[in-house]
C-alpha cells in the first residue's frame, strides 16, 4: 500500500503527559533524532561506551522509580549467573518469587538499570525478585544471555516450586522470557507459574507488519534494531525459536501469558501474533493493547500506570498455578 | 510524527489467501481506488442507488456463505423493527437467540445483507438467529437504527430469558450494539449474557489514534467514514454516548464482551480504547488482534476461519451466564 507523507499527529486520544513524551522523542517538525551510528561489530570498546551512553539513559528513566524503594538488594552467583536479588521489607508473600530479565536490545540495560530492575519488580508485586545480569555481546552473544537465563532458572527451581515461580520481561527482555519457557521445556524443566511480556521482541527477523507500518510512528524504536539483532545472533538462524520464541512450538507446554503492547508500538505484530499462537495452542493469554503507546511505554502519565497495576494484577491472580503433572 | 511516502508491503505474516486479498483493494502501484462521491445529504434518489450499489457488493461477498445453510428464514415486525428470523434445521440450543445487528456505515447493508447476516449468525452458532433490518438516513438518521435495535431487544426479552440473549454487530452494527447495552441499562432492561463487537465503530468523532497511523493502510476503509457518520447523526452531538458509545460509562453495567480488530484495522484505536474502557470498569473482555487486518477481516483466508472460531467458542461459553440480581 502506498503511503503518503503527511504529519501524524499525536493523538487526543492519550492523556497530556503522554503526549508531552512523545513530543520528546522528535524534532519539533516531527522528524526522528538521528540515530547515532553503532560501533562496529568487532569495536569492543566502542560498544563499551555506546553501552554507557544508553545505560545513563535507562538509569535517567528508571532511578526515580525506586528512590523511596524500602527493599535491599544484594548481588550474588546462581547458576553461573550474576544475578541481583531484590527483597522488600515486609514480602506480601515469602515462598514466591519473581523473575526478572532485563530489556535493552540485548545490548544495553545490563549492570546497575538490571540491578534496579530487580528492586521495581519486588516492590511492584510484593516479592523477592531475582534479575538476571545475563552476559551480551559484542563479548558474549547468543547463547550466552539465554544460558544464564537458563542458569538462573534452574538455581531458582532448586529453592522454589516451580508454582511459586513467575518469570517477566521487556522488550529484550520479554524475547529472553519467552525463550527460557522453550528451553527449559525443551530440557524437561517445570515451567513456571506465568510469564509477563510487555512489548516483547520475539521476532528477531521482524517480519511482521507493525514493523512496516509504524516505522518512525513509533518514536522510541524508529525503523528496528536488525543491527543489534544480528550483533545478538553472531551468525544462528535469527528464526530459530531460542532466537525468535515467536516460531516456537507452543502445544508442548507455556505457561499462562501476560501480552502487553501499543497501537504505535513496532512491536505491535510481535506481540499480537504471539497472542493468536498461543490462543492456537489453548495457552491462556491476556492481551492488552495501549492506545498511542510506542514500544516502552510513554515514560510517565497515567497509561503507564494503568499498564503496571494490569500486570500487577496478573501476577497476583497467579501466584500458586501451574503444573501438577509430571512434566518435560 | 512526519512520516514518509512509502509504500508498506503486504505483510508476509498472514496468509497467502489474506495478502491476495488486500492486493484486490488496490491499484497495482500500491495507490487506493479513487472514492466515489457521496451523494449530497437530501439526495435520496442518489443514497438509494449508492445503496443499492454498496448491498450488491456486500451480497457478492457474504453470500456464498450461506449457499449451503439449511436454516429457515422469516421476516416479521418485532417492537415496531423488521426483523429477519434465521432457525437452524436442528438448533444446538433450543431456548437460546442470537440478536445480530448488521454493519455498512450506518447507511448500508439492510435488506437482502442483512437477512443473510440472520443466517451466517444461525449456522455459526446453531441456534435462531434474528436480524434487524434498522432503519437508516438519509430517510431515517439517529436516532431510529437505534430505536429499531431497543424495539427488538425489548421484544426479545418478552420471548427469551435474558441470560439466553447473545448480541453481535460488525463495524457500524458494533456502535449499535454497544449503544444498545448502555441505552437498555438507562431504560431499566436487564442486559444480554453476552456482547460480541467486531471492528465496532465505536467512536463518529474519530478521534483515535490508529485513524491518523492506519489511513490508507487500511486499504477497505481508507480515510474513515465523517460523512455517512454526518448524514447518521443528523446534527446530533457525534461524542454522545449513544452516537459513539466509547464514551458511555460502564461502571453501571455491561454485558461480558468480546472485541475484534486487525493492526491495519482505521478501527483499531476504537478497540483497544473499548477494551481499556471495559477494563477500567471491571466488565470482562476479550480482546483479539489480528495481524494485518484492515477492517472487516480478509475476505476469505484461514484468518477469518480463526476469528469466526474465536466468536463461536465466545459465545458458546456465554450462553446461561450474566446478570442474576436486578437490574436498572
Amino acid at each position: 500500500v502506498r503511503v503518503e507523507a503527511r504529519l501524524v499527529p499525536f493523538p487526543r486520544s492519550i492523556s497530556p503527559q503522554a503526549r508531552a513524551a512523545l513530543a520528546n522523542f522528535v524534532n519539533e517538525d516531527g522528524t526522528p533524532f538521528p540515530r547515532a551510528r553503532l560501533p562496529a561489530p568487532d569495536d569492543f570498546a566502542g560498544w563499551a561506551q555506546a553501552k554507557e551512553q544508553a545505560d545513563a539513559g535507562i538509569m535517567q528513566w528508571i532511578a526515580p522509580r525506586v528512590a523511596n524503594s524500602t527493599a535491599r538488594v544484594e548481588t550474588t552467583q546462581i547458576g553461573g549467573a550474576v544475578v541481583h536479588i531484590a527483597t522488600p521489607l515486609e514480602p506480601k508473600r515469602k515462598h514466591s518469587v519473581y523473575l526478572d530479565i532485563h530489556g535493552g536490545g540485548l545490548v544495553y540495560g545490563g549492570g546497575e538499570p538490571c540491578r534496579i530492575g530487580a528492586i521495581v519488580a519486588a516492590d511492584l508485586h510484593g516479592v523477592r525478585a531475582f534479575a538476571v545480569d545475563y552476559r551480551m555481546p559484542p563479548e558474549h552473544p547468543y547463547p550466552a544471555a539465554l544460558d544464564d537465563c537458563l542458569g538462573a532458572y534452574r538455581g531458582l527451581l532448586e529453592l522454589y516450586s516451580p508454582r511459586s515461580i513467575i518469570v517477566g520481561g521487556a522488550s529484550a527482555g520479554g524475547n529472553l522470557a519467552a525463550a527460557l519457557m522453550l528451553r527449559a521445556r525443551a530440557e524437561g524443566l517445570p515451567l513456571p507459574a506465568a510469564v509477563v511480556l510487555n512489548t516483547p521482541e520475539l521476532d528477531l527477523t521482524e517480519s511482521g507488519d507493525s514493523f512496516g507500518v509504524n516505522q518512525t510512528v513509533d518514536v522510541v524504536l524508529g525503523g528496528g534494531l536488525s543491527e543489534f539483532n544480528s550483533l545478538y545472533a553472531n551468525g544462528h538462524d535469527l528464526s530459530h525459536p531460542y532466537l525468535s520464541p515467536l516460531f516456537g512450538d507452543f502445544t508442548k507446554g507455556f505457561p499462562p501469558t501476560f501480552l502487553q503492547t501499543g497501537t504505535r508500538d513496532l512491536f505491535l505484530s510481535n506481540t499480537v501474533r504471539m497472542h493468536r499462537a498461543l490462543r492456537k495452542a489453548d495457552v491462556p493469554v491476556d492481551l492488552h493493547v495501549f492506545e498511542g503507546m510506542p514500544h516502552g511505554g510513554f515514560f510517565g502519565g497515567p497509561e503507564d500506570c494503568e499498564l503496571r497495576a494490569e500486570i500487577a494484577g496478573f501476577v497476583a491472580s497467579h501466584w500458586g498455578t501451574g503444573e501438577t503433572q509430571d512434566y518435560g
